[in-house]
């Protein structure tokens, strides 16, 4: 690493400043209020006993999510998408990517017959809003899931999680690979990768997206070293948040 | 007044703990998060300089609002209005009176070719989700309107706002007028009405429904007795929040 | 009552010329093409033996509404709701206050698992469409039950209808308040108050609105009285034109 | 024609009971109330002056058309097209067909650059709503013409008008064929027929349809012939209708 | 037939070159890629066993049609109806005749209770899309059929086509009737019908449009001898393509 | 490599059978059929001189593409997303890949105020529809811009072309990395990835997801090097097809 200095003052290598509120929303059965620096997520967790039909009679759960932004979150004004009446095709994505992220580190069976949705509204967004839904997700489904246990719908020896997950952007601006792009950042990046790593620092997903300039094998090597580690920290403060009662199989 | 105990031991002319936190959205022209006990709402007001194309050239300004709730906001989680393609009936008939009840207070002569438009996004909901959401975007509006003036967008001496306006919920359960119905009341009311009322203590709205029997004139006057007094009291938080910074002609 | 003297000529307490053709469609369960002047409604009940899924196995009944307006009933054409792909605001607001002001008057447990939904139609639009509309609704409605009691779907000592309703505006037009407003008087009103009113003189709905500036205490009095006694001519109409037939308990 | 008797006592050749009455609406440019026996169809016209973007500045005008039907204007209840969300597919071919009619005996230059959208709203619904739309959308359309003169849009000397335009259904039922179905003939026809034809008794459409068993050549030539003296008899009271006022060219 | 040269060197009564690949796409139970000259349509036939739950437990079959347009199977890019969210009229008409041509010439109960969807789509277009679609369904149909046969879902005996069906257009261009008009003819013919013929001559559907004048009995006549003739060309090409594998009853 | 055989016989490293029929279509500005054995894609460019509203006077182009399948290029018949009335996730998401990927490769200055709109319909479905669209639209892509330079939108000395795209999928079954998957190893993939990589051999995406186990960073590794030997293959196949024609610059 050298020594370029970020906008906000962070070494290349540096998360923003993290914080987990869990517990925030009182209604839903696992709720985490994310913050990366200014961007901020609501995440909450619902649980119901029962599959979608389609599902049913297998022994099976199911875990899903859904991302949407305040319209005033950003800097300038969007229309809500109910508003519109349809949703665009980025909101599909991060809620796809969402949900993809959270079943990689569930079984299923252990789940059992049970639907988890997990829901991620931005409140403030400053770059990295769907890794800061992915990451304090975790936390939402965590606790969801010891609800769904205290309600005797999950089996006490079953063990539904299989490890833990958190997402981190990183990007190379003005060639320089660097750790979780704020917005002024994003902008700028020539190229942008989100890395969904699980907390034992498996990938779950990896998209890098040449924004500007393609690249190549050596800079996605760095990326992806950068990555690694900044999802470390954040499972770290997971871990943290959550204490003794995520168990993970 | 009788001794009536509600679920929450409050007196039955008692408004539940209010919060107010001005400015809580870092990137809105005006903003607040206001609770009214466990309901939260986190209103943002965007400013644009200039109108509608149907509004133009007549030196008049504008002011909207749109209302919306997260899906976990409620007990049982609600499908997004954005998934389901359409905008259901409650959320277009709460806009719109969060409109009116902003326009009331506004000199759109004063406010010059400008345009206002307000969110109002429940985080949380436990009854009185319109009433907070009119009290709180009061807040964000009149900050709006300050920034609108800094940037010169409104001229030095223009005093678009008239008044201040806040609004609250009142009903009759068993017989019993009660202010500000928490949704456990809510659900049980006979008759509910929300009031809304100006800092001089007009009427700017005033909409009762008889949802089991209907009320007699006796009870509509104890209802708007009981509101009258409740929106005093926010008024007066309002001016508190704001101070000296909302200058109302 | 001061002297002023209305655009066509009314006292300022004086109805627009009402009639009800009751049965004027020959296919629907109950019928009435009812006209306040130039405003005219078609409203038709349609009765169905049965209950939405989500009611059945209670033993109770549920009366719905939808209110539209043609295409060319004003006097600028409005585009149909239909070619939009979505309903307005306004057009929901109104099916819902319609719907909220039968079922106020209907026992659901006297009407059985039976459903009645009344479509008002507005043909020509000068004012007063949705007040229109629920007086013409409850003599479609008064009907439709005839018609379910005729077919053994309602009990033959059932009583579900238990008052009968009507509806009225009233308005302050240069400081003075007065009944049932033509369009030329709606748009100029400062205050705007809709009432529905039981034949026993009970309220079921008070939607008072400030267009132009707040109203005092005072000036609601004076609009709640007019109303009631507009609302009490409506009801007599009605109770004319359903002859003995609609039995209410 | 043999001597086969039809439900309500026609001849094979005879029309239903048809009244129009011009000028139903007070609010459009023209309008007429049509009804083919129990078949009412209100059709307004609204006049524009101007055509829309895309043929500015051509010298020539436009005439389109909408049909719809009220809910509760058939048998059992239909969900509106507006509740649905879109517009079905029968509703679109009317429309279109119904425009296309109209525009067949317009002459677009001596219209100049002028729109007229025609509703047919179908009121009540027993068979031969499109042929009905058509016939009193005519008249509908002379009156606009009429206004759009009276109102120097279009010029004193122009004769838009080039023909005058009616239509009926014809229908083969147990191998006879028959005038002006109703809904009870219409669901047993074999082979469905909708034709429309001019004053002059030229062809604007023919649209035969197999709804059993395909149809000969032979079938084909009596149908037509049993549309042609029918439309003959509607241009008839059409002409009688509007008297001297509908100046074809 | 007189002497006019049409654009493409075509006689008046004469088809342009028809080809028809059957089983061009490999998942299909049928398929049909059908060119008229530069128009393509892929016709794909999907078999389901079973019918839609309104026709379940009636013995009889259900067989229904959906047409669609690449965007860029036109000469200038046509929006994509799904982007559009709504489908439009013309598309909605020309899936309906599709679905009623096919219905004519299937027994239902021969077919029993099975579902025959056809999807249409149109890789390019040089007018006649719907005539080519028809043409095409009809073999894709009949594989389709051949393919329920051999699963058992049909019975042996059973036998479900009645006739052949195929389609093709004729129109009137300065006054000559021609046979199966190209897009540049199309564009300026005065008269254009599309006419739906079966294997043994009898019309399913006729549709006469008068696009510019009226036509007289006469041209109509003329109009319906080349489309007798062309289909009958078409019918033809069909068996051929089949061979003995569609059984007609 | 070891020597696993897959189910068509091919090598770990090896592609299925590729086929570009360059020009397909005869309507758009340039076209590609593409295959990637059963994998069907029919690629078109849409070229228009200008660019959208909020692009305009900037000296800048655009290229953009929409992905879409046809209901029955997959072995289950799907619903159309138009007649769903909206467009889902995955078409949205292949949609933007496809658009990135292209405008990667071209340099917007160079191309002026021109728009490229690619649309990529898939025909029949066997896995790998994206990358197959992906390659084919390069195809269709460079003979636009060639058409485009012929008609003198774009100048003759510019080179709008910087590189060439192609892409391919990789992924591990049962531990084996392996290219080019077909539908039936698609589903059983634990992961797997699509990689656009560039003429040069740089990298525009890399999307990898875990749709089993999480991957480590050793077979992260193996993948990239399987697939950019796969891209190789498919740049060659490119340039051979459009010859001298498309001038990278």
């Amino acid at each position: 690493m050298n020594t370029v200095i970020r906008a906000d003052g962070r070494a290349l290598n540096e998360l923003r400043p993290i914080t987990i509120e869990r517990g925030w929303s009182e209604q839903a059965e696992g709720s985490a209020l994310i913050s990366f620096g200014r961007t901020k997520v609501l995440c909450t967790a619902s649980f119901t006993n029962g599959v979608p039909r389609w599902m049913a009679g297998k022994g099976k759960g199911w875990v899903t999510a859904e991302y949407s932004m305040l319209p005033r979150s950003t800097n300038e004004r969007m229309d809500r998408e109910s508003v519109r009446g349809r949703i665009g095709g980025r909101t599909h994505e991060i809620s796809r990517l969402i949900g993809r992220s959270l079943r990689a580190v569930v079984d299923m069976k252990a789940l059992g017959e049970n639907t988890i949705l997990i829901d991620c509204d931005v409140l403030q967004a400053d770059g990295g809003t769907r890794t800061a839904a992915i990451t304090g997700a975790y936390v939402a489904l965590a606790d969801a899931l010891e609800w769904g246990r205290g309600k005797k719908f999950i089996g006490q020896k079953a063990r539904p999680l299989i490890d833990s997950v958190a997402a981190v952007s990183v990007g190379i601006i003005d060639g320089e690979p660097m750790l979780d792009l704020a917005y002024v950042e994003d902008v700028r990046a020539e190229t942008d990768m989100n890395v969904v790593v699980t907390g034992r620092g498996l990938f779950v997903e990896v998209q890098g997206t040449a924004e500007g300039a393609p690249f190549d094998r050596g800079e996605l090597d760095s990326l992806l070293d950068l990555a690694v580690g900044g999802a470390a920290t954040l499972s770290g403060l997971q871990a943290a948040t959550l204490g003794a009662e995520a168990t993970i199989s």
